[in-house]
């Protein structure tokens, strides 16, 4: 257990760590104080996530390359998904939606934008790796297309089309699953020499003995579970009193509070001139995003959902995901960076942010 | 006529000329079959459009380097053209855009994407010549916007549109057909230096002698016309029948049949590491069927057609078209390959052809 | 007084001068020949243009480096600015929009397609600095995201939009000149190492007197601010009678008129194999209209206009804007150039041009 705590002394992210209790006893005490639950669960799932992050890593260094990948690949979004599967089963699919297609955008626009501002700021120019930075494009590029295409054609609005979009969701939701496998096998295993050590130099800190790190995770995934409930349950109560709309909250709010382990990292790496570590991070989390905790909540809406979710977005979403992936695209082609670069990127994530901010209710 | 019984002996792809006379048969017994006329129709054109190309590069290597190139270039989807003058002329401009959509989408998409994963199952990766894919990549971006713009202004819904988007569809198809020939200029004339021996090594087997080849570019040109007819007639029963939709049979089917001689030439190349031929064809003969041959049906709807018929596509195809531009421009952006960027360009294809599938017919 | 009288003796551009007063006459005797007062106002435009970039060019040549750079940028667009004022002051806010819109897709397409073509008829390839052009393509996909964002969510018609949209549009204004000034910085201040010695090149003809060419700069813009009334006043009925769509005139007539000027030094810059100075002047021409006139006459029209007038554009205008910003970033990847190059984005002008003029009134 003193690898945990020498990290929870070490680490002031973790500090927060004490409103996992305080959210639990506030919800006990006034389970309608929509503002002040969804305020601490907020507070709450930030260290949770950091340790869950974390704890993945820590499994997956011990794991080997291959299985260690893999672990990272598909628990790295631990966090999204649990709250996710919480408005899931809540029938909350349009939180679902908007919080997937925010983290999405957030990752893509502000999780970038910033690193290469911060690192900017310390850094005259930086390089990095753009083979790996154009793998996770194209990657969100091929998501981006399969998002589009339903709502491309649903606006004929016919009986039929609830049933196609149903039909269509699930083969796109196996497709982009294959599409992702097939890209780890390529990153990993057959063509992992030009994508570098990215990958290794990820895990920083000291990795904790596989017992705690496994412990960790089941138990702090079961805690992400429990807090997520009380957020979803806050979240449309609070964002009525605080006087923001809900595509606000699920996009921007929910997408930082998810990422905010992940962000620490990046931010980090930018700082250290290790911007192939923050853009790795930033385009591999959406496209993980995109590609698998998106069409995996798809499927599992089928057994876990009160009804069968479609992977039609809101238009206005779409449009934001295909802006976000050409910014990534245009952005990482040069494979280098300077600050300006950032305060373009962060530009165009302020204009969303805006824009969602202001929307009237009924528009959404 | 030695060599083209040798051609037949040795190329087993022209076994299937067996089908012609078969398709004859079966129209004169039984007119109204409509699975079995469209299935053996599709079996038909497949030995005669390979046919067709062999005779065209014949022609074109005997008469030099510029005559030849364009040759080439305005016979080089003769099949297509026929086949969608048959429609033309019968009047179904829904299948002739479809088709002409379709075509451009397949080859884009389709023979690129599975050029790259063949070849790239075979060699590690692959160098090609991106100054060629750039040109193509161009153009096609150029016949995308024209498609892009009437579809784009034609939803207001004005009795003073279809007149617009008449005159519109003229001009334009001017200008492309302009475009299109100065961008032959500037590959086979102005600036041919830079465009590498592509089009030298196309004709891999022996040419055949002049007179042969054009003997049998007239005499197969007559028999895809007959061909086409009974395809064109039979085609909406049998997708009926087969219970595909009219959009699949003439996006998927119809442009998968079309181009399978030049599949083949294209996923050869990629086999044996020569991937500026597959590259050459892939993006080349979507850029024909762009610039020359959706052009130059629009003017002869004019005498040949029942009423004139515009550029204006349907919005879907306009997106799809729009989203393959925008692929081959990405993936061909950095001149090298490997087997993942042929999944990632089928991927996309793949959820077109999904979605136009499962599209309920009404919605088309 | 010399130097300026040497000036309009050498430059037969400068003889346009003559319509000045003739347009001041001609309004006196005949206010209501619309298409007369029309056709002498963009004659008489024209040089003053040309005598208003002289002046501000060297007075920027006499302030130094960071000034004059700041100068250039912010007054190098003055007459489309005033212009704009004078059709901002007369509420006509259709012709405002789509003047901006048209001077943006103008110099992207029309004054670096004809640069590219004319120094490519000259000389065989040519090269440039690409990192200013990557510059000014990101400085413009920005402002184009925030030009596409109102108009994507403004279709849901409800009370609240107005509002919304005027709202966001003051936001996105801001967020526009923050981004134009934050680009000043990065292009003249940290990073002007990267962006070469573009700048100095371009006041090629002698420097004027500061007090000349400050006295011309106040002159010079009275009298633009004078005509531009006379033009904004006879636009429409001109129109009308020379059988032209406004959205044509506007988009069109309007942007080539207030730009003369800088095609001129723009297309003699790419005659004389020096293609860095016109794409420095096509491109950041265009991203200083989208970046800082247009937010700035958003922002004035709450002290000038009849009422406050909103960033939302015709959805035409925003396609056109966004296939023009997709075009520059496409053609200026590479840094060079061939005539066929400035074809395609000719071509692309000539797309808009074609479809805005035969577009019918009623569908603008």
């Amino acid at each position: 257990m003193t690898p945990l705590l020498r990290e929870i002394r070490h680490n002031p992210l973790l500090w927060l760590l004490v409103f996992v209790p305080a959210m639990f006893a506030a919800h006990k005490l006034k389970a309608e104080a929509h503002t002040l639950l969804f305020t601490l669960s907020v507070l709450a799932i930030v260290p949770l996530a950091a340790l869950l992050s974390h704890a993945t890593e820590s499994v997956a260094a011990e794991t080997g390359d291959a299985v260690g990948g893999l672990l990272n690949a598909t628990l790295g979004n631990l966090t999204e998904l649990v709250i996710a599967l919480a408005a899931l089963r809540a029938g909350q699919y349009t939180l679902v939606k908007s919080s997937i297609a925010g983290a999405i955008v957030t990752n893509t626009l502000f999780m970038l934008g910033a690193s290469f501002l911060l690192g900017g700021l310390k850094h005259h120019t930086q390089e990095y790796n753009r083979v790996s930075a154009r793998l996770q494009a194209g990657l969100l590029f091929l998501a981006t297309v399969a998002l589009l295409v339903p709502s491309a054609v649903s606006h004929a609005d016919s009986t039929d089309t609830t049933a196609f979009l149903q039909k269509l969701s699930v083969g796109l939701s196996v497709l982009l699953i294959i599409a992702y496998g097939l890209g780890l096998v390529f990153s990993l295993k057959t063509h992992r020499e030009i994508f570098g050590s990215t990958a290794h130099e990820e895990g920083e800190e000291a990795p904790w003995p596989m017992g705690l790190a496994l412990a960790t995770l089941a138990g702090v995934t079961v805690l992400v579970a429990l807090v997520s409930e009380v957020f979803v349950e806050s979240v449309q109560g609070a964002a009525l009193q605080l006087g923001m709309t809900q595509a606000f909250v699920g996009f921007i709010v929910v997408a930082l509070v998810g990422g905010a382990a992940e962000m620490a990292s990046a931010f980090s790496g930018a700082r250290k001139n290790r911007l192939d570590l923050s853009v790795g991070i930033a385009l591999g989390s959406a496209a993980q995003i995109a590609l698998f905790v998106a069409p995996v909540l798809v499927l599992l809406s089928y057994v876990m959902g009160p009804t069968p979710m479609s992977l039609q977005f809101w238009p206005g979403a779409v449009v934001m995901m295909l802006i976000a992936t050409m910014t990534a695209s245009l952005v990482t082609n040069s494979g280098r960076s300077a600050w300006f670069v950032g305060v373009l990127v962060l530009m165009v994530y302020l204009i969303f942010a805006m824009t969602l901010y202001l929307l009237p209710p009924r528009v959404q």
